[in-house]
């Protein structure tokens, strides 16, 4: 069963809910912004239902809700910020915006973030690059869930990476994906429904390819691609973790640790798109692009052939229109959660 | 059967055909190079396999042997390179010549190049950021080969990308990889040998799963992860291509039409390390990191768990040492070549 909420109500209860934690307004809308950006979207382990972690992390110390961004490096186009352990998502806008002007002034940018926590959507931040005419990257690490090629533990996070690209005349082209082949979520789904999972998802505890729903969940996901994931998902903690002086590999806490700090790091840039042509140019070379792909010759069986972020932008328009379906459940937990504070959501 | 050669041999074999065929002495020695380094590191389908191909591309007008390479802008940590259809080896070694200078002033680089041609392996540009103490990055698009999740018409190259970060007291971790869950090279030998391919490599030219490597010569390469490998096709081809301002998507040229220009566009960047920490914290952090892999458990039935690109490392050391063995058909087409120009490998 599912209840329909407005935008505005999930958001106005998420930003009241930081509020009465002791967060300023603009940090709760932050957060909540990129929350429901997810759940609009419909990605939705992404969205309300990370909530909840969110408040006992603020409440157990596993994040600081006071915590004051520095800038412990400005040279050039680079930047590292410390979180000191906020929450990813305030000073992950915060470092995207230093990512825009500098990209405004040297073309391209690179800010490096420590100490930071779970931010949410990568998604959100690349896509703040495109009002200002710039292509926008955003990336992360994660705590470890993947092996390396050959191994049997828990070396590397299932970190996400984010681009996003300005079209101008119809909705961005937003990449926003884990190096996993299937989400963690799908392979609980199948084993809460006693299903078997596609060989290639997983492998168990030593190692081993499996079909086993449980045993996958025992063991680890496996990346696309085999040792290509790998080396994506070594590749990005290389940049988020260890460059930026954040934790790395399988130091990287858990989000369910409540009163630790995760030490996430994240990295965040921009390509000013003006370096390279005018905007006039820009939007006709794109706007030819996506006819050629749109307009092309279909698979058998297959109905339409999309863009990245074209589903989730589809989604997003359904959302915004009809309202946010959550599941019964989800609502009874935002609503435990919210009686700690005296808010309640309309059952 | 295989026939030995040294590294000096092949090496001065190369450079001499080029400059025969009317190359500058240092550009036929920077082709060379790039030949070589994939021959040591046993990437073998980007090795002396290509040479007769430039020649031929050479010596009928696909490749611009006379060609200026013009700056086309210069902003800020942004270029963009013309290499009016020069060898992609030449336009790539200077352009990232220009990424490390950047990178020096700048902390981190993007320099785009239009109008070029097949440039070698990626990872001979992103491992010159190595002795500047840099993570250096090279990715180019391709001629098309993947089709776009849902579709069945050529739309996207395989496009490779490659990163290297300097370790300093050990071989260099450097990620090398095209987009596609398996070469083509590997379908043509099963399809060779008359043998199935599995599943997940290759659609058929209506776009439906196959196992039959002949079908999957004449449909589609897969990318990996399905749609995250589009993705990521689309985007190295919308900066690679589209943004440099040359030829992207179905446009793009192939290597084997002898009198066209293929207009492959790269890109090429570095991130300079010390803007974020000395090198000496820096070679401690990755020590630290490859100990933790390396010394993790393995998979049942795993020997060994290897770092990005150290499988190739150990190559090139075993090829420097014992010499290249190449097969006596690559060496009679080698000698078919050098015929035209007096010259020849000894069999």
């Amino acid at each position: 069963m599912k209840i329909i909420f407005s935008f505005e109500q999930l958001y106005n209860f998420s930003v009241e809910l930081m509020v009465r934690e002791g967060l300023k307004h603009e940090q709760g809308e932050v957060i909540a912004e990129n929350l429901l950006e997810a759940e609009l979207r419909g990605v939705v382990t992404h969205g309300l239902v990370r909530l909840p972690v969110y408040m006992e992390r603020a409440r157990e110390g596993g994040i600081n809700k006071f915590a004051d961004v520095k800038v412990i490096a400005d040279n050039g186009a680079t930047m590292i910020l410390d979180g000191n352990n906020t929450f990813g998502q305030i000073v992950g806008k915060l470092a995207m915006g230093h990512a825009i002007e500098k990209a405004q002034k040297y073309g391209i940018s690179f800010i490096g973030v420590r100490n930071s926590n779970h931010f949410g959507i990568a998604a959100y931040y690349s896509s703040m690059a495109i009002e200002h005419s710039m292509i926008g990257f955003s990336c992360s690490n994660a705590s470890p869930r993947i092996a390396p090629s050959g191994g049997a533990s828990k070396q590397l996070g299932n970190n996400p990476i984010s681009l996003a690209f300005p079209v101008l005349d119809s909705f961005p082209i937003v990449i926003d994906m884990a190096l996993s082949v299937a989400a963690a979520g799908k392979i609980r789904i199948a084993a809460a429904n006693n299903e078997k999972i596609p060989l290639g998802w997983a492998i168990d505890k030593v190692g081993r390819p499996t079909e086993d729903a449980i045993s996958a969940l025992e063991g680890f996901l496996l990346p696309i691609g085999g040792h290509k994931g790998y080396a994506l998902a070594f590749a990005v903690d290389l940049l988020c973790g260890m460059l930026t002086g954040s934790a790395f590999g399988k130091e990287v806490g858990k989000i369910d640790e409540l009163s630790q700090p995760q030490r996430q790091g994240h990295v965040f840039g921009a390509i000013r798109i003006e370096n390279f042509m005018s905007m006039d140019l820009y939007k006709d070379k794109v706007a030819c692009y996506i006819d050629n792909i749109k307009g092309s010759k279909k698979a058998d069986g297959s109905n339409a052939i999309y863009l990245p972020g074209e589903l989730e932008w589809l989604a997003k328009q359904r959302n915004l229109e009809h309202g946010l379906a959550l599941p019964v459940e989800l609502v009874k937990k935002l609503n435990a959660i919210g009686e700690h504070y005296g808010l309640k959501l309309p059952i």
